[in-house]
């Protein structure tokens, strides 16, 4: 940490600061620069919060954090990357890029079991689907609940594929994990940290969406959450943050892939069809996320959108889906990637 | 709802629009333009997000929601401003600016009390403390829990303040709801739609913060959660929205105050503390937002801000708290409050 | 400037960042953490940004500039709050506090001549009004240019208001300036170096206002462009940041009146007309922007809204900026200012 | 344009909107809703800000525009894509991709004819570097000016690339087009409407960069300033917005790509430098910006970026520009696109 003095400080006031360090078991260390001081504080980063309230000490210009606050999720502690097992023939993270796609919501057995063959003719490893829908309007559709999860599960014996699905509460989060493969973790839950250490107590990959206005270390501290409870299954999901423009319902920041490979040793995935909020923009933004480095796609698949529950502008029908698969699989390999 | 056609839309695709309005239930209407057609759809708004999806059908660009997604927290519906009782002496929505303050977390049972006779005589009306913290970091303090209550609710007991505490988990709100007197929402959680369910269930008064990057709409949509379960008891509070700027914590969006009071009968507390970060603009930020129409304050108050556990930098001493207090009854004099 | 290294940076890659801080003139100081080093580099700032560039060293994680890149704008180098002289009986910046008022364009005589009558009458000391306007559309009004300056200046002799109108062109500055007693650099030229440049050539007060998407410190450089140029009479304008919130037109950021008065000894004026974008919340802003330190206001004031060629809706008539100008004197009377 | 009545409007209040709208020449179409009325003002666009003050009158809600504010860069007015030729061998639009390399900024001969040698033969097309520098700091490196034209002008001779240069002032606008064969307008100029002008009325092409916080709405709406002047040839370019995040230095709109080439027949180029101010970061965006459908793209390229006058971060060595390129090609076939 490093603590800036005020051009004007007097030398009593830097020494209450270095007092205050050396209190808090701190090593202080003194730069004297032309118009300002310094201060090092070196030091093991528990207690940082604390150190975070010299500023507002007497003289005291401001506080720089130095260290990063996330560990196990920091590729400093683990340098290979990630790959999490999601079932016998399914891991996120390896050469093999994979596909979720499926309805926004469950509506009723045909048309998950309908969406789940489809999806898995045009290359889909996941099954997505939700069961526990966050809706921004109580007078909205809440999802199917655990007659849900059923249906889900039904698509997962007739395809063989394993599912994905939303917990949002942490009171069900043991009857999701029952059936779901990979545990969601909604935009507006990325840091509700009690579903995210009820999470971590879990021994189910966790699937995390970033934040609408998440910064990338606000979703790496999230992931942190997770994995300090004990789970380290942590797969992190760029949908989109929230911004001025609005010609799409969110602003899909693909820079976020390489900035995550660079910080992080989890694998990372992109859901362009929440990003973007139509159906227009999902495949030109699913080749960009390969092409810059992502691990795997959400992408929402419906048979009728406009008879779709909720989300139906931003889904793809069947045959589209299978043509931008198509065409994705090239973008893989030329990332070096399969599909 | 309001149904825009593409520029070179067909008549067919018109037809098909329009017979699609008809089938969900709506008297479609059209408006023959220079250069495109525009289609309103009459009808009550249930059903509302299936007509959205019809921008999904061929020739249509996009589809304009006219009705507000909110009710109950509407001044439509509710004229006149409603008031929350909060004790016998205390409501939040009448004449009397209320300010509540506090610690961020309570640490001790000396510190939440010498807070709470401090914040007292200097006019506060609320004490505010965190029992349950939710911290970005899972390596930060997390509250003291249920001992927090039983400390908060000896401060309670010794002073005559109400309490004003945060819950994290519906699992534990009944618990929560049992010491506290308004139980806080808090930003991280304001799209938790299962929290808010929850508190909308119970019969205690709810201070709803706004999500760092919720629009105003969401807010309500929020409230419209905790009102359609039955409890209508609710504040809405303004603390700071996230943006590009980085010299405060989080822009103080005071803005929102006008718009909520044209659009809400529900009151508006601001918290000046967590929007700036830094206790030199809290006063400041304080008298424009009672200029602005504010009913009510959150400051955070600690008898020694570079100790404490969290967010020291922000806290005010007792002593500048009384101090922007006094100055405070000027503002809301000239305002026609009382404080 | 500090230089943080990687966790696992090696000792020649730090022996060569200390080389090349050396050979750009600065004296290096290294800290030697727990994890990683940080190194201080000690000396003048001029040719900081050759420093900065040190960032794409081997082994640099990053660099933290610690001095503050403004210095003719800074409070640390004129502590005393400046004033700046508009005509003999206006200044800008002392306990009085200005208020400019007047429609958002020039339309013709009748128009200009009434409002200024109208807008002296409530109190205004400064008659703004457009005669060069930044249009988003080039099919939009663009102004009556230099026949609305002479326009401008039959109304100062009218009513002896000294008047402030926008220059857009480094062109016709100069022609500006034998008109305006204010010359006003627009939102969208808030970075156009080359206006700045030029209008810090010429002796006349200037009201540089903030960009939608600047920060505070970005806005302070603007007034450095001006400043270093030899014109040190700048008054900043707060008007409004671009976010996400759509309920109005801009997100009026009044928590940098604070921020400002703590970094610079310039003035600093609120235009809430832009910033909400809807006359309604015109009033309530300008008596927060007033409670928040602000040292003046410009307000559009417009007869016939209905009827503007511009900026309508924002626009108040001269019955209700008559109104608002009555509560807001008792506003000033609480914060130690006269209107 | 549609007029949306207040729940409680009444009958007179409706009939005066109805009034105006025909006052203003357009044919009122009124909508009965179950709760509120909507009126349809259908006619020529021309005279449309007029008609958003009908917000200001009694009993009117909200106006809704329909029409798209821009024409001539319009898809619906042209709908085959636009290419703009720039020299005998290079046209933006076509199959070809063409990027655009070279520094930030001309320094010397020796290192603007040693870097165009450098991106040529790794298939760079065109030659940028700055001669006019807009800098955030006055006392920051401000180009070479016209010595800097006059390098790049001999660049060109020695390697054939034709060459793009920023222009800042509509009074140098000549002089650089003199020199230059693409024109380009900075970020912080893309709103400085005197200088659209000016360059819509020289005959060379314009690459127009995003504004910092321009929707893509208002960017075309720049575009529409200068070809409403004469000037077809307009290359837009996105750069990355403004936002919260700050991991990276602006976050780049990838969306943009599909969303403008939906709305416009002009090309759209990205500049992933600039965006991410990150050479690190630089090539994986090149790519995802070709997979989105991107026309072109702008790198930075510096021989020695450590030395760089500005902008050394976000430079690309020449080998890595290659290699880059090298990869480029490959996502650029399976786009079905040349490089």
């Amino acid at each position: 940490m490093i603590i800036v003095m005020k051009a004007g400080a007097t030398k009593r006031e830097r020494d209450e600061v270095i007092k205050k360090i050396k209190e808090l078991g701190y090593k202080p260390h003194v730069i004297h620069g032309t118009t300002r001081d310094v201060i090092g504080a070196v030091g093991d980063e528990r207690g940082k919060v604390v150190l975070q309230s010299i500023e507002s000490m007497q003289g005291v210009e401001n506080v720089v954090p130095i260290l990063k606050p996330y560990k196990l999720a920091s590729r400093e502690i683990k340098k290979e990357s990630s790959s999490i097992k999601i079932s016998d023939n399914v891991a996120i993270g390896d050469k093999d890029i994979i596909v979720m796609a499926g309805p926004c919501a469950v509506e009723n057995e045909e048309q998950i079991i309908e969406v789940a063959f489809a999806v898995k003719k045009a290359g889909a490893k996941v099954l997505r689907g939700g069961a526990f829908k966050p809706r921004t309007s109580p007078y909205s559709f809440q999802g199917m609940k655990e007659e849900g999860l059923k249906l889900l599960a039904k698509a997962r014996e007739a395809t063989g594929l394993p599912i994905i699905t939303e917990v949002m509460n942490p009171e069900n989060a043991e009857l999701v994990a029952e059936y779901a493969d990979i545990l969601q973790i909604g935009t507006r839950n990325a840091q509700n940290f009690e579903l995210l250490k009820k999470l971590g107590q879990l021994q189910k990959p966790v699937l995390l969406k970033r934040g609408m206005s998440m910064t990338i270390q606000e979703l790496l501290m999230s992931a942190e959450y997770i994995m300090s409870e004990g789970n380290q299954s942590v797969i992190l999901c760029e949908r989109g943050i929230r911004t001025f423009e609005t010609a799409t319902r969110n602003t899909l920041d693909l820079s976020a892939i390489p900035v995550l490979k660079e910080k992080t040793h989890l694998p990372v995935v992109v859901d362009p069809s929440h990003a973007t909020g139509n159906y227009h923009y999902v495949a030109p933004m699913a080749f960009a996320a390969i092409a810059a480095g992502a691990d795997g796609l959400m992408i929402e698949v419906h048979p009728d959108p406009e008879r779709a529950f909720s989300d139906g502008p931003q889904s793809l029908v069947p045959k589209k889906f299978a043509l931008m698969m198509a065409k994705l699989r090239l973008f893989a390999e030329v990332s070096d990637r399969t599909l």
